[in-house]
């Protein structure tokens, strides 16, 4: 780390600043320039604190040349993650996953139908929220633990694996017991307690962006669940906010990319939260495969029109197999695949 | 609401529209406009989940015109709500009530000498941390129930009423135990089940804004815990994420005449997150109250260079002091006054 | 419009809005709702100032019904604008366009040079800037008038059209002799003494989003060139103002359908300043297109480590060939092609 | 500055940013440390162009050690800068300045009737637009010359000091020929060209803050002038982007004492555009005096309702004269004072 000092800055100040670095534990390092000195911080691992330094006299700032995170790094593990559901889908690799189903779980007959035509569709992973967490306390939460049993109904008919969400520390469990891969919303991003479990939960992870997350952010959120032993962790660009009223979020399609610079862990997208707008789907589906996603997580109902939520940025089955189609020669366009449909199983 | 359709949208696209709102249980009147058709949805209580009729063919948008909280909302309570401390302490009347402390509770003899200077200084009530959430998960993380008790200690010598924050529904009892207001943190504000527990506790809460809440989400997140019964709800604005590095977020102080409009629930500010800057700290504190918040709550610590988290924020006590003189005066500009210091308890 | 009042608004306030609406030159119609009462205005073309209205005693805000802008609709025009240039390109059908060239027009050996290595990888539209707005004033401004004619000889040796920026009212005209297209940059947005003169100049007009323009001020700054006549104009999505500091920008593609839906104008995407990095030109090029961008506007340098300005962001040839390669598998899967490459004119 | 490398940058990786840094005519000396190399680059004044380096093999990040702007910095004129008016009015000393006015001159009565309400209110300067720039092209823009002269006309008679806008550079001369203080509005913060002949014109400038202008682009803005010999500048918050839709934009208060720590110019507030909302415009106007501006520039309207522009903005004589009287005590608490009316000027 470096602290700039001030062009005048005394030199009791730049004194007085190494004296509370090696007071912290780390070695300094005056470095005089032209204009202005500044201080290196040497032997720490990038977890410093620095509020400490910039609020003393003669400080101008400082920066952090290490980053703050550290085992979701491509740094700390250069080659990519691979996470390997039992039903054979691989996220991380050469292969663009298709997570697709319902925002919220309705009822038997809404999963069940989804599942079969997603399945039919090229999909290998079924979405759909048990316990949904709301803006407004009274609209439909969810299903709760009849929902995950639906899902796992759904499962068990098509193969299909079940990324479904978990809102508290205490129903973790539960959800682990019913999912393949356990989601963490983008409201609960830093809800660390949550983080915490879900990485003592054995079962991989999907992590939303939280709505203004910075992606140092995004990644330090990652690093709660690899600090607990759980390295399966599948990143998930959503949309952040911004001042915009057409769409519902910004869907920050450059952070695929930028995510899968700095670290090893697959990254997917969500171009319904991302958008808000069944219109905007498709090609920001196909657009976030062309960046680079590893996947993509699409809510499709079977009757957009009789949703209980979401039913606005729901895709309706056609519209989903038309984008599987495009993203299909996408993904060949620049040397991947689409996933492996399921085999015939009876479905 | 008012569903708004396009200038081009059929007869038929209007029908069905009308048709799909009477099949969500309300009435609907077409209004024909010199360039477009508009559909009134009546004799909803503001609650709609308008996404069903966003979707559908012809619909340009749905136009909310009843706001989605109630509870919260001046139109459902006319007068201030005024929530009243064991201490004497009342917040949201007429005086200016001050919250100050450390960023987290470190040692006995940190949380001691900061309560007498604090109660020297005016204050009334102590705010510290015993559960830290913190964006990397190797920073200091709080002392947690030992806090806690720290924190009772220094209420029990100075009679100053303890804020502190609970991070997980589980822990919420620990912490009203202890507390005389329950704080639930900016990252926590849509974390339901937090807020539902917090609601049920029967003690205050104060409930800070989201990093990039609007308006409308922190006054939902508050309605959930009014929702739950519990209407001694304290909001509290402490900035929102922006684009500018200099400050760690941009203090939205026009958010308290707004809320103050909207809502009938007291409002204070948080100058210290709000700057993140030791030295913007007192200029913004002042700005709030002249802005017409209900309080403060603000970071101040015996050293600040020793403080193990968030010390470039923290005031030294003198400069607190110096805040408290001027606040004086700006609250008496506007027909206020600050609070009243408590009595001469031995301290 | 509908002016919405609150749910306790007086009769008198009620009918205060209604003179008021008459006093302005339009009809007044009040909706009685369930909570509250409605006042639809009647007989606007959408321009309606509605600042006198919301301020008004009993008002809580005016919903515009119409959009704010009018010749840039689809609402005004169905079709798809198709803007040709005199070398054969078509933008805004189903070609793709490639405009790239260098940020600035720095030597001839530089703009010959990237002129030729453009025209063989498939651009029809050379990129490079002679009149530079620079952050500081202390950076490279360009070149000037020389920058033109070098332009000017660039075309006449590729067959290439030209793409360059005004920066103020009295250099258009200077631009409009040399380009094919006037650039009117993000900065300059809502300058509208210089979008008025572009309107004026004959020429097809590329104009870019301003930093943290809306959708509707975007279109309504497109509406004052359409406004004095000209109605060639290329809508230019570059990236928005965000919170995070990895990428210059956050390019926005959503906003590429968005506005699709919207107008019937064309619509081209700057990954280059959208991004700001140069390794995150080439997906977020592909993306662009995926999302259903009519034409890319890259920078490319023949030697971008000597670039005189933004050479982070600048693409090597090679990169640039290699885009291509992947644009031209993506556009076909979405039903488009690549803009066919100029003729073996001697180059 | 500073050129941090990667954590694997080769030997060769950093020898060829040494060598580009020696290329751009700067001394380059490399600084290893545990982790990683950085590299600083001496010998430059704080305006050298990065993008050149950061695009470089092995480079992470170029971090700016010294800053962009110069002149505007209080490293280079430690003392404040006082801005002197021909009717005594002196801005960026000890007392608080208030400029307030219509929106924009609409009629010679409207104009005179508010210079005599506003002085006699404790104003000192005029504000009113004669050149209006407009989101939509079929908004009204303003008198244009007649506008100017019935400024004077109202400076004439009372005393009054004149700030106006000019929007392009060629009419820079005219507004500087009747207004004793030339506005550059926020749109135009980046049009360098009409910078620089503001620059040129022998008038002090208000130069407001672009609607998403970072700190550092603010005071570079604001070097464009001073590069031109101008240091006369008066910097202006007037609210940013954001995206809550309850305000036109967020009032960023804490850029006043952000801005006074960077910079010797002076920094005024306008609550009018910075709220959108006249109920708000009181206790933003206390709140900006609270945290240290040097002014305020308000809009007033005799009758808001009819107001041609900015209506609901607009406050209401009695409300100014109201808000007069509270920050006469706010300045008092924190040492300044209010700006001496003029004298009794027969008005």
């Amino acid at each position: 780390m470096l602290v700039v000092m001030k062009h005048n800055a005394s030199a009791e100040a730049i004194e007085a600043v190494v004296d509370a670095i090696q007071d912290m534990g780390y070695g300094a390092r005056p470095i005089p320039g032209g204009q202005r000195t500044a201080v290196g911080l040497i032997g720490n691992d990038g977890r410093v604190d620095t509020a400490r330094l910039e609020g003393m006299e003669g400080v101008l700032e400082c920066i952090a040349v290490t980053q703050p995170y550290k085992q979701v790094s491509r740094e700390w593990r250069e080659e990519d993650t691979l996470i390997r559901l039992d039903n054979g889908t691989v996220i991380g690799g050469s292969e663009v996953v298709l997570m697709a189903g319902p925002c919220a779980v309705e009822s038997e007959d809404q999963i069940m139908t989804s599942a079969r035509l997603l399945r039919a569709a090229g999909a290998t992973v079924l979405r759909g929220g048990a316990f949904k967490p709301r803006t407004s306390p009274y609209s439909f939460q969810g299903l709760g633990e009849e929902g995950l049993r639906l899902l796992a109904q759904a499962r068990e008919a098509t193969g299909l694996a079940i990324v479904t969400e978990a809102v508290d520390p205490a129903g973790v469990d539960l959800v682990a017991e019913y999912a393949d891969i356990i989601q963490i919303g983008a409201r609960n991003m830093q809800n660390y307690p949550l983080l915490r479990r879900a990485g003592q939960s054995g079962k991989p992870v999907l992590l939303k962006r939280g709505m203004s997350a910075t992606i140092n952010e995004f990644l330090l959120a990652a690093e709660y669940l690899l600090a607990e032993g759980n390295d399966e962790v599948i990143l998930c660009e959503r949309g952040v906010r911004s001042f915009d009223t057409h769409t519902r979020n910004l869907l920050d399609l450059t952070a695929i990319p930028v995510v899968k610079g700095l670290s090893h862990l697959p990254i997917v997208a969500d171009p319904s939260h991302g958008t808000g707008l069944r219109s905007k789907v498709v090609p920001m589906g196909r657009a976030a495969v062309a960046a680079g996603a590893d996947g993509l997580i699409v809510e499709v109902h079977p009757d957009p029109t009789r949703a209980l939520s979401d039913g606005a940025q729901s895709l309706y089955p056609a519209q989903f197999e038309e984008m599987v189609g495009q993203i299909d020669v996408i993904a060949r366009a620049i040397g991947r695949q689409l996933v492996t449909p399921l085999d015939a199983v009876p479905a």
